[in-house]
């Protein structure tokens, strides 16, 4: 049975790749999707589809409606959401994810260090697993498969 | 007709009862819930009613178990939803909230300051509106009432 | 039984006022919601709230974010949906209101001039009612408490 | 992974086969589909499987049950949805369709040429996106596969 | 705590009314809501309020119009149904208003004669309960109270 | 596209057989299913699984279990309801699963004879499109693919 | 805010007369319903209102069946489920009662013994909130109004 | 058609691969999936991925989140759930299965041996199908192909 997964959280490294090459490794039949992980392409989807805005804000906005869409799509395709927190960045999109995720009844693991114990206490209580390592999501996933 | 009203977002400073203050002096008929919004009673809840835990992680997993349950039982009972976002504080719990209430399909405002345009674009542009004061929100929903 | 009916369509003529007051002299237990019919404050109602916008595209934007918002409260409130539409104009909003009432499973009337046969012939069947009058809309409302 | 995406609005010109043969040559894996485009066999297909009906308005209404199996049908399939207004004609079908497919939380992008801004600006707004052209639309689209 | 009791079936005797009678000799807080009881009104009232159609096709299409309008605002209103079945008439309208109040999960009773078990098996299978009188569907009503 | 079309209705000719043939001569990509077409076998499935039970009412409870399990599993994986009524026998199980298709928010195709307009009038307006024979049905299907 | 709380599990003690006296004495606006607590009312129900079956089988589906109704009755009201487990009993309509609140979204509060950790951990993990007492389910009732 | 069948139940025999192996012989297109079949590893699962927790309790906690996890991803897939109980053990897991599958429509078996038929009624009841061995279960699926 192939699984959908959709890989939620912060575009700054690699852990995406990181995760794909290990679940290859381990011959597991799941299919990864992302969000845009280009961070400038990301930022400026908006104006390069449909040209330059008038400011920031709506620089933003173009380019916030283009990425909700791909998630949109992408999301509705997927059986299980990971969601990545890391130390850095404020990642409300990745709340955002996590939280839709929940409610639309996918099943959610969250990533997330020690150190954010506290902030992410109520997101983590409402997700279906928190582990602390993108090793440890994949050994969740594989243990669909024994 | 009444409305209820979901008050999401940070509880350090007053902006709720602010808020609640100018809804009752415009004679709206707006009933007004919200989280708990004291800090420290919102941390030891858990530990207040199921007794102390071995550590940091459960204390905190008591504690956002019955936050959790308090959302949920408001949330599903309220007709709207506000979600203010401030300078500081990680406020993921506010992205949470906003997020699974527009995925509930529960109309959503979200306020932020200019400031925070950039990091919440894919949110502000998945809530029905957006704006940047209190005062603001206010008018909106004074709005359904012209 | 008190119903709850949420009034859709063109806002420029009295024609909800009219219908309020025949169901008023019926003596039937509804109560009427509607959109903002002050069209220029619907058209304003962004830079009312949010101050000036950068151009007409934004204006139209902020405002039309209002009045959704608006009308999604409404429309959920809603036990039943007339939807009217006259000889002029777009009306490209009724037909989306229309839409997303018959798309929620709200009961739905729509009230068309012989003359809108052909072009809102798909809309129509997908109605549960059509009608071309608003006296004709009331009829069915007051069939319901026969 | 292949999406299927239901391409609504005006039949007067060849814009479904323009659009089909540009996603062909940037080889996106998308499998599209469509209303009838043949407008008289569009208008004619309630007679020609029901026979001769006694006017004009059981004409429409046997016409347009058959269209909106056929919608019903090819949109409930897709995963995307894509609305094109064009500077001519009532398009209540395409309003209608746009409005069904956001209400069943399709991810849908709106077309329309910068002179419908004004008229379309609620439906725009509740659009996951709204571009000017079809070479744009395509380009949210290719926007997945990065 | 009130409940709203649909009553679907046959129009061609008094068992509304007795049930009615028994429910308030029994003080039990039933609101009771039904389809148009009066055949003839049921039959025409599409002719009554849009006036003479073309032929008995259209006639009946127009009635049953109204007639679902009426049905789909007070099911949706119900938390309860009861659908009686007799010895006599075709009673589709009773397995329609049964099948649909059971796929919307309202708990419904079906009332039917032990002469009807084999023809009815299966949709007695998929209500909640079956019983064989009125006085019955009314002792089940009246143990919720207990 | 492929699509999955489950035929309700009496299993007392073979117009399914009748139906596939034709769809098979036209090369339309359909899948159908069905109910179960033995008489017999649909009866006595309850008993031949389960064994004797005590009175006909049981035996007949036992086999419509069995039925409604193979009905629900089906009726889920289809993208279009066709149901047949013809002039003789009850026939509420080809209107219960109608209503259920339609509540479901399936297309569905209702075929009648002429002599049943008026006991079906209501379930007929709330399909998505009536026919009167299996070959118009056909027809409807063929026409998605044009 | 008035809310209605179902109390799921055991009838052999008063648990539930002990919670509503102390919701009472501390004057929360709290509305209980509950299943039927005599039990043997609850095994003969069937017999008391449709007479003498033909063997134990069908005498417990017979009760089950209105059980089971008046059950979809009142959680269907319910804003809170309640699901108490104690160390005697099968209680399979305990968990299946819990597992359909939560299946639900109903906000669903868990009471079970500390020697019932284990069995039991599934169905706590999906919870809202687990506790060991009725005292401690009544603090979290009583949080949401403080 | 080829089907998804969940197997859901005690873990103390092999009666999954018995199941199995008669369908594989009968030549029936079934994809079955289960929950962890190994006791041991299904009690561990939380510290082996996540490492030492502080006491039994947070042991069968994390445990638990990370069966619910394998548990709600393969039911979402599945198209019918078969629950089986067993004489011994407390089976809570069984029940809660059973009762969400049932609570998401999914077309549900219950397998239970005659000694349990009075705790078991009203889940009973509430499935789809009830029978007594596992062949009587793969009769059920077998005659969907019949």
């Amino acid at each position: 049975m192939e699984l959908t997964v959709y890989l939620a959280g912060q575009i700054h490294d690699d852990w995406r790749e990181n995760l794909k090459q290990k679940a290859s490794e381990k011959n597991l039949p799941l299919q990864f999707v992302t969000p845009q992980t280009n961070h400038d392409r990301s930022d400026q989807i908006g104006e390069d589809i449909l040209g330059k805005q008038p400011n920031n804000l709506y620089r933003d906005d173009a380019a916030s409606s283009i990425n909700n869409f791909r998630t949109q799509v992408l999301m509705q395709k997927s059986d299980v959401v990971i969601a990545l927190f890391g130390e850095k960045y404020k990642q409300w999109n990745t709340a955002m994810d996590a939280s839709a995720a929940i409610t639309m009844n996918k099943p959610t693991i969250i990533v997330r260090p020690e150190s954010l114990i506290h902030p992410l206490k109520e997101l983590s209580n409402k997700a279906t697993v928190t582990v602390e390592t993108v090793d440890q999501a994949l050994d969740v996933l594989a243990y669909i498969y024994e």
